[in-house]
């Protein structure tokens, strides 16, 4: 007689358990207090528990509230925790759409992995989603507002209550909704029309990842130890890190975005949109990154309007060549990406004693990062052809309000 | 008129509010399922509440219970958490101890800034432990059972909703109890007699800490990341990973525990006491690490019993250093030290295809962490004329059963 399996269940968002709220809460006004707090979510949220010994649990959707976690959990101690960063947009044409939900998916798997957390069929998350923005969608993203957003943010902790240093027996996945400000709206006064980001260069006592590490997986440990950089960084009056890595200080990331630089090659003469490669481990895979990239090699290799063909370039390069070009004027623009502030231009990166104005730069030959913003738009709310792009997950099904 | 400064709380054990259990729980037996667990408390706890508007409120002891936390809070996603380990002692003259408790009040306190956690008194937390001790000490370690202890956890993580990534604006710091079982009664069936740590030596994939990261503070963030390698290896045999660092393979760290080796220099034939620096910030300053070094210098310098003067050396060593000594029959012995699992001995060290026997090797000459291990015990006991020691802080005032 052979042995007998022991099957645990699966993560199946077909089967989710839902419960109503009966005490719905007021939503805020865009720019409100309770929107630019990032602290205020919607009416429901998507828990599944997971044991060692069961597998997943019944998923729910259920009124939102604060969770009960054992003062021993390893989430709490040991930061077995990593999470997503995901926008449910408001189509021109009344739909719900997620953009590339199992790319985000696929990588919450992969953190969870790299903190040993549980494995999950990761196609279910963006069915959770689904589920919950069925319910939530109407009365958060009214349908006769299109353009609007509400930010979500999967999320895997280890919440058993073993407080021993070990592979986490228990944890829970959770989904929120959060009304987020729109960050193309959010202008500093003194910035005038001039808007972009200033990043500060890292110094070598400060060093975000490193090679046999963890930078590339979306987990709690990536942030909290950056934030003491981050704030001195903000008291000074910058918005982000520019995290450099190694003796030759490599350009990785900034604060939480994916870095991008468009600048003339100095031998080729040809423009290039050059950013970290994936290969040594160092950098987050961002799902925008990679939206941008792809739209870069496909749509811009020839002439578009008044932007010059492009070469996508990803490779390591360094603080000095941004400086070299910057002093050269070979600079076109610079800007960062991610989910929660999309494509955003630097303004400024200061390293060091110098000052790299990338606005000014460049600006006659700019628009690299516009137009490739304006393409991810339309697809993620279905304006302007793009109503059925294959990067679009549709949400169906909304309850009446 | 000068502008109004405003002043925020400080941290303040004096003013402690104290709400009792009315629902004691069952004491485990040493060696029960629930002390083998690690997820089982005292009855009470120790919390304190920080916001950035005012500062640290009143702390409490209360009833043991589970935390309520905002799904948005930064400890959820942004591993903002720190934590010390501790023990409190029930000595043979009946007393309560700590040891050497300011040295983890600092060490936590260093850790939350790294983090960007509150700061705080640091010579509070004693004063904190100990209102939770005279309370739950005489139930949970009777005083006619010297020799026991119970594991405290400090913790500081950031519980306000906001889901920004940025400086937390609310924290919590609480202390737990927690039943623990005796490290030196912990023995494997297939030990047999020869007790002792088998140690995985890393591969350069898996890199715990790096230089101008943050493995020198107890952050959670320096553990998560680190389960996959700890499981792998408990699922080959191993107890812990032996952390090597850098192209030449430096030794740092055992586990989450500080390693040490005895070894006969080869140049000088002298033996020496040997652990990572703390100089390049990649290992924990551990406090029995500390202890260890303190009374190795002080007491092990001239020829004590069977066993020769010994030189303390803090520097970098590599596996290969530590490979040749072994072929070479220079090993006399390795431990590995920190408060959950106090001094224990290394048995076996594997790098790659070599198995290093580190009790065999140097059996004859070896004796030197018995020798520490006993000093130790002896202060945190409060036995063989160590009730007086400088080490220890006294918990009087112990509530009458």
């Amino acid at each position: 007689m052979g042995s007998v399996a022991h099957s645990v269940a699966e993560l199946d968002a077909s089967v989710v358990k839902i419960t109503r709220s009966t005490n719905l809460r007021p939503v805020p006004e865009p720019g409100s207090p309770e929107e630019l707090s990032h602290s205020y979510c919607t009416d429901h949220m998507v828990t599944a528990r997971w044991t060692v010994t069961n597998g997943w649990e019944t998923p729910e959707v259920k009124p939102y509230e604060n969770l009960s976690i054992p003062p021993t959990a390893s989430c709490l101690h040991y930061a077995t925790e990593c999470f997503e960063g995901m926008k449910v947009y408001r189509g021109y044409d009344g739909k719900l759409r997620l953009f590339r939900p199992d790319c985000n998916g696929e990588r919450l798997l992969m953190s969870a992995q790299r903190t040993s957390l549980p494995s999950f069929r990761y196609e279910e998350l963006k069915v959770l989603i689904a589920k919950l923005m069925q319910i939530d969608g109407p009365r958060w993203l009214p349908k006769d507002q299109p353009g609007r957003f509400l930010y979500l943010r999967p999320t895997l902790i280890g919440n058993g209550p073993h407080l021993g240093v070990q592979t986490p027996k228990e944890a829970l996945l959770f989904i929120i909704a959060v009304p987020w400000p729109d960050p193309s709206k959010l202008k500093r006064p003194e910035q005038g029309t001039q808007c972009g980001l200033k990043l500060l260069a890292s110094t070598p006592d400060s060093i975000r990842a490193w090679p046999g590490g963890f930078g590339y997986a979306k987990l709690g440990a990536n942030y909290g130890p950056s934030l003491v950089a981050h704030g001195k960084a903000q008291a000074i009056g910058f918005d982000q890190i520019l995290w450099l890595f190694g003796e030759n200080r490599q350009v990785t990331e900034a604060g939480a975005s994916n870095f991008f630089i468009v600048w003339e090659n100095k031998e080729t003469g040809k423009v290039e949109l050059v950013t970290a490669p994936l290969e040594n481990q160092l950098i987050l895979p961002g799902v925008t990154r990679r939206s941008v990239l792809q739209l870069a090699r496909t749509e811009l290799a020839e002439p578009t309007g008044s932007l010059a063909p492009v070469e996508v370039v990803e490779k390591d390069f360094t603080i000095s060549e941004v400086e070299q070009a910057w002093k050269e004027g070979r600079i076109i623009e610079a800007f960062v990406c991610g989910t929660a502030f999309f494509v955003t231009p630097v303004k400024l990166i200061r390293d060091g004693g110098v000052d790299m104005d990338m606005l000014e730069a460049g600006a006659v030959r700019a628009g690299y990062a516009a137009q490739i913003k304006s393409w991810l738009e339309a697809i993620m709310y279905g304006k302007d052809g793009q109503e059925n792009n294959e990067w679009s997950y549709i949400i169906e099904g909304e309850s009446e309000k």
